[in-house]
C-alpha cells in the first residue's frame, strides 16, 4: 500500500460546518446514530485500549485529554470545564477531536466537538436510560436548562419516550430560552419553581448543571420508588450532584469504574461501593433494573468510548455529505527521511535555498 | 473582561505556513530561540503540573498525547511514532499540538508539531550538551540520519561550537541526503563505514535512529573517556539505543524521572538506577559533569515541556509575521447557554426553522 501525500491531510469538520451537518440529517437522527454507534461499541468493550481522562486542574475549571483506541482506529477529546465562562460569554464546555489511524498513526479527522459532545452525552444518557429506567416511563424532570439540556430532551423524547418535560434551573432565563427552542418539539413543558417542585411525579429525573462544587442538586428525601437518575452534571472531581444518601438508596450505573470513582458522584463513596458498568448491561453479563420499584442511578462522567463512536458517525456522514475541507496539519513529504528538505525547497519549485535557511 | 467571540477561534499553523515562518527567521535563529525558551521553562520547572504522556500502544508504532500547563497556558502534543512508516511513503513521527488558555479553557493554538517537534528535540538535545560536554567538543558523531538529523546538526553547530560530523545510517541513501542537505552549512562530513568508525574519535556521540526494537547502537567498547552522549532515538517502553553497560559507565541525565524511568535508554536499568534531571543542573541544584575524563550520558526521550516553550515561540513568532488563520473549532455563541440555538439560526439571519432540525 502506498500513501499519497494528501493521506496525511485530515478532514477538518469546523463548528459551523458541523451544524450544517446536524441541520441537514436532522439533530434526532444524529444523536440516534451516534446512540447506535455507541451502543455497538459499547459490547465490544474489551477491544477497546482505555484509561482514565488525563486532567489538568486549575482555579477555575479544568483541561481534559481522553484518548481510545482499538485496533484501527484512535481518538482522542480535548475538553475543559469552566463554570465561571459564561459570565465571559464563553461555554462552560468546549471540546475538539482527533479520529487517527492506528496502522500509521496519521490524523485521518479533526472536529469540533463542542456540539458533537453535546448530542453523544445524550445519547449515552437515553441508551442507559432505555436499559435501565422503567419501560413506561413518560415524564422527564430536567434540573439545569443550559447548553446541554435540549440534546437530553430531544434524545430522551425520540429514544425513550419521555412525553414531558418537569423543568427547573437557578436562572430562570436558562428555562426560558429551553422553552423557546423546544416550542416545536411536540414535548410538554412545564416549568417549575424548585427542584423539589420539578422532581415531582417524575419517572426519570436528569441533572445537568454545571457548578464545579459538591452541589446538592438531589437529595434523597425528593425520591420516589422506581425512579431513574440520570446524573450528567457531576463530572470532575469535586463536583457532584447527588447526596450520598441518593447514592445509597439506589442501584448505581457508571460507564467506566475507574475514571467514574474519580470523577462521578461517586466519588463521594468508598473504594468498594458496588456500582455496574454499563456495557455489562447491554452485554447482558449482569442485571439492570431489578424491579419496579428500585431506584436507578447513571452517574454519567462521559467517557472517551462514546466520542470515539460519535466521531465516527461524524466523520463518515461528513464525507458522505461531502462537508468538512483537509487540513495541511502534517507535512506532506515526497521522501519521508527528508523532513529537512521542506526548508530548502520553495513550494512548486525544486530549487534549493540553503543559505536562506541555514544563515 | 468580555471575549469577543473570535477568541474562541484558536490561530492555526499548519504546516506549510510553519515552514514558510522557519524560512523567514531562518533555522538557526529558530533553534536558538526555541532553546532559550525551553531553558526559561526548565528554571521554572516547579511551575508546571507535569505528568508522563499517555501512550497508546498497537503492533506497528504508539500514538500519545503530552499535556502539561502552568498557571497561565496549557499544552499537549499529539505524536506518533510508527518506524515502518517510511516504507509507505510516510514519515516515522508526525505531530501536531496545541495552546490553550488557562482560565478559560480556551484554545488559543493548534498548530503543526513535526517540524516544530524536529527544532524543539535538536533545542533541547544542544541545550543538555552545552552544560554537559566538555566545552572544546567539536567533533560530533551522527548515528542515524534520518528526518530529525539535520535539526540536531545545526542546532549543535550553532549552539555547541560543533565543527566535524562522522556520519552513520544503516541506510546510505540517508547519509547521502543529510550531506546533501548541509552541503552549505559550513560543517565538515565524513561518511564512515559503521557506529564504531564513526564514534572513532567523537567528543559527542548523537544517536537519532528509529527502529522499534531494543537495538544495540552504541555498546561500551566503543566509547572513549570524556564523551558525551546524545541518545535522542530510544524513546518509548522497548526501544533502546544504548547497551545497559554503556549506562553503568556514565553519569546519566533525564529530562523528567517518572517518563524516562518508562520510555528511556534506562528502562533497562532498576528503579533506583541513579539519574539526574536536567532542570537540577541548569538550576545549579546538581552538578553536571563532574570532570574532563567522565562519560555524560543525555537520556532524551521529548518531555511536554519542550513543546509548551517550542509553541509558545512558534505562537508568538506567527502572530508577528502575520502568519496562520484564524479556525473555527470552538463554536462562537452569542449566548453560551444557548449552544442548541446554533442549530435553529441560519447564519447570519435570527430565523428559526425549528421543524428542520426537530423533524
Amino acid at each position: 500500500m502506498t500513501h499519497t501525500i494528501a493521506s496525511v491531510h485530515p478532514l477538518y469538520l469546523s463548528a459551523p460546518a458541523a451544524v450544517d451537518l446536524v441541520r441537514r440529517k436532522g439533530l434526532k437522527h444524529c444523536i440516534a446514530a451516534i446512540a447506535d454507534n455507541i451502543h455497538a461499541d459499547f459490547l465490544r468493550w474489551n477491544d477497546f485500549d482505555k484509561s482514565a481522562r488525563v486532567a489538568n486542574h486549575s482555579r477555575d475549571g479544568v483541561i481534559e485529554l481522553m484518548p481510545i483506541s482499538d485496533d484501527t482506529a484512535y481518538s482522542f477529546k480535548y475538553v475543559n470545564g469552566h463554570p465561571k465562562n459564561t459570565a465571559l460569554g464563553l461555554s462552560t464546555v468546549m471540546a475538539f477531536g482527533v479520529l487517527a489511524d492506528v496502522a500509521t498513526g496519521a490524523p485521518t479527522l479533526v472536529s469540533e466537538l463542542t456540539l458533537t459532545t453535546a448530542m453523544r452525552t445524550a445519547a449515552t444518557s437515553a441508551l442507559a436510560a432505555k436499559t435501565l429506567a422503567r419501560p413506561d416511563s413518560r415524564v422527564m424532570a430536567l434540573i439545569g436548562n443550559g447548553a446541554q439540556s435540549e440534546f437530553q430532551a430531544i434524545a430522551f423524547q425520540h429514544l425513550v419516550g419521555i412525553t414531558t418535560l418537569r423543568l427547573y434551573d437557578i436562572d430562570p432565563a436558562a428555562t426560558a430560552k429551553l422553552v423557546a427552542n423546544l416550542a416545536g418539539s411536540g414535548l410538554k413543558l412545564e416549568v417549575c419553581a424548585s427542584t423539589r417542585e420539578a422532581v415531582l411525579g417524575a419517572d426519570i429525573v436528569t441533572t445537568v448543571t454545571a457548578d464545579k462544587t459538591c452541589a446538592t442538586v438531589l437529595s434523597a428525601d425528593m425520591l420516589a420508588p422506581g425512579m431513574h437518575i440520570n446524573a450528567v452534571g457531576g463530572d470532575c472531581p469535586g463536583k457532584t450532584e447527588l447526596t450520598a444518601d441518593v447514592l445509597h438508596a439506589a442501584k448505581v450505573f457508571v460507564e467506566f469504574a475507574p475514571q467514574s470513582r474519580i470523577e462521578g458522584d461517586i466519588q463521594q463513596m468508598p473504594a468498594d461501593f458496588e456500582v455496574t458498568e454499563l456495557w455489562e448491561v447491554f452485554a447482558g453479563q449482569k442485571a439492570g433494573r431489578d424491579n419496579a420499584a428500585q431506584i436507578t442511578v447513571f452517574d454519567s462522567v462521559g467517557f472517551a468510548l462514546e466520542d470515539y463512536a460519535a466521531l465516527r458517525f461524524m466523520h463518515a456522514a461528513a464525507l458522505e455529505a461531502g462537508l468538512g475541507e483537509r487540513l495541511a496539519l502534517i507535512p506532506a513529504l515526497a521522501d519521508p527521511k527528508n523532513l529537512f528538505g521542506t526548508l530548502l525547497q520553495q513550494q512548486g519549485s525544486p530549487s534549493r535555498q540553503p543559505e536562506a535557511v541555514l544563515a
